[in-house]
């Protein structure tokens, strides 16, 4: 097994990045920046020939994580189709050259949020973000092409994952921050209800799913929920205090939907992950390492 | 008006090219051989970077109608996946550079064919075909994506279109080459009934999509169906005798319902489309080309 990475500089990349290392995989990250503590491949994924790429490398494995780096690009900006067509080519670059296996990072935004309960199986594809649509037209191509065949591809739904190496922007970011600041924070009311997931846990399930032969959409999730308000307080409490948050104080994001819960039993049964971290462990863990 | 057509050998791209040049519009043919009777732009679009062959020809509009080329290779092959990345790669460039409208070749098969009156507004996409999906992925990537503006984006639903330069395994033709040479031509029961139109129509109908305003997808197609054995009689009559066809001699293809109609107010009362020929007249047309 030869892993190829991409995107091993991103949120959930770089903590697989981390895994892989420690875990002694042979995995060689691909991309316009190096990984630290991983061999490194030089490659503009959106503007170079891949084929060059994937014939000095030669992964039996791809594990395709990158993906718009800028987030403020990220819901709606034209480079969602750029990475489209950039992972259709390597995709396809790297089947030509005989890889066995690739796993690709999707994501919960591809369902139709009006049911809650998110089901690999059942539930609609719906999206409502130009990000989403992305995602699944990616989807659907690259799982409904029989003609790919002998390559296997799993496709990890990822959902709301945390984390320590959270952008200063991202709420978890800013409460641990400013508790530890001594600053306000304002929050949305908070009332909604999340499956989220502690990073590390999300890149171990993508992993795992690449070790693993399950083929088609695995949500990568806990199954566990919590509210925004309960994620806000437990963060702060281990930040020092939470007489920071100012509940109330923002306006609840357009299309959020009060509850949304992830079908998990694909990632349980079928890929067999047991994850490190409840939510509450998760937070706390979080909490730790970005004031350490 | 400054026309980049892509496909411009293709079934209905060469009739394009005979159109627009007989019109005198400005239109530089855009791939990988040259245009009879048309500027020429050569650019591997599957592989090459697309923005210096913008830069060159500095078209203002778009007309893609390159795809798969091998037929055989078109409903199921890989080549679907390379062709919805380099059609966002083209019109992601044409408009980084400026291009104010485009339009881009779809399918009648990117429609769900359970609904015998294929609507625009109403029929549920749900192809069948890696084809089907391709066309429909790429059209809901350009079509629900605001950001793409300024850019307009016209998608044109072919729908059973044929003509004198068919290639030789289709039915007309088959029946054409087969009556002319004396041959029997085996046919389906021939009972299913399609919305056929003539290829210079359908040319034409794609011109005047490009020259309009309208957005979003619109059925290229006429407010008239024909029953396939109706057709075959016809172009073999035309051609001298009906004698020599076997109806029956051939399964009909799976997937094929009895019934499709197109839905064509876009068309004629948004675009302001009138065809030239009806299905009879485009048959006798079709058969004496042919046969000159």
């Amino acid at each position: 097994m030869r892993i190829a990475l991409t995107g091993g500089n991103g949120f959930i990349g770089s903590r697989i990045a981390v895994q892989l290392q420690r875990e002694g995989v042979e995995t060689v990250a691909i991309g316009r920046q190096p990984v630290a503590g991983l061999p490194f491949h030089r490659c503009d994924l959106l503007a170079e020939p891949l084929e060059p790429m994937i014939a000095a490398v030669r992964p039996t494995h791809l594990l395709h994580t990158a993906w718009v780096s800028d987030r403020r690009r990220l819901w709606a900006g034209t480079e969602n189709l750029e990475w489209v067509a950039a992972s259709l080519r390597l995709i396809l670059a790297f089947r030509a050259a005989g890889g066995t296996r690739a796993v690709i990072a999707g994501s919960c935004a591809e369902y139709d949020w009006s049911e809650s309960l998110l089901d690999e199986a059942t539930t609609p594809l719906r999206p409502s973000t130009v990000y989403g649509r992305s995602k699944r037209a990616l989807f659907d191509l690259l799982t409904q092409t029989p003609e790919l065949r002998p390559l296997s591809i799993g496709w990890g739904r990822i959902f709301f994952a945390f984390g320590p190496n959270d952008k200063p922007d991202r709420l978890l970011s800013q409460i641990i921050d400013g508790v530890a600041a001594g600053r306000i924070v304002d929050c949305s009311e908070g009332l909604q209800i999340r499956p989220f997931i502690h990073v590390d846990d999300a890149a171990r399930a993508l992993v795992a799913l690449l070790s693993s032969r399950v083929e088609g959409a695995v949500n990568i999730a806990l199954d566990e929920t919590m509210a925004v308000r309960d994620l806000a307080n437990l963060a702060a409490s281990h930040a020092g205090t939470t007489d920071l948050l100012r509940f109330g104080s923002r306006p609840l994001q357009a299309g959020e939907p009060p509850l949304l819960r992830a079908k998990v039993e694909r990632l349980s049964k079928e890929v067999g992950f047991r994850p490190l971290y409840s939510i509450g462990e998760g937070v706390r863990a979080t909490v730790a390492e970005r004031l350490a």
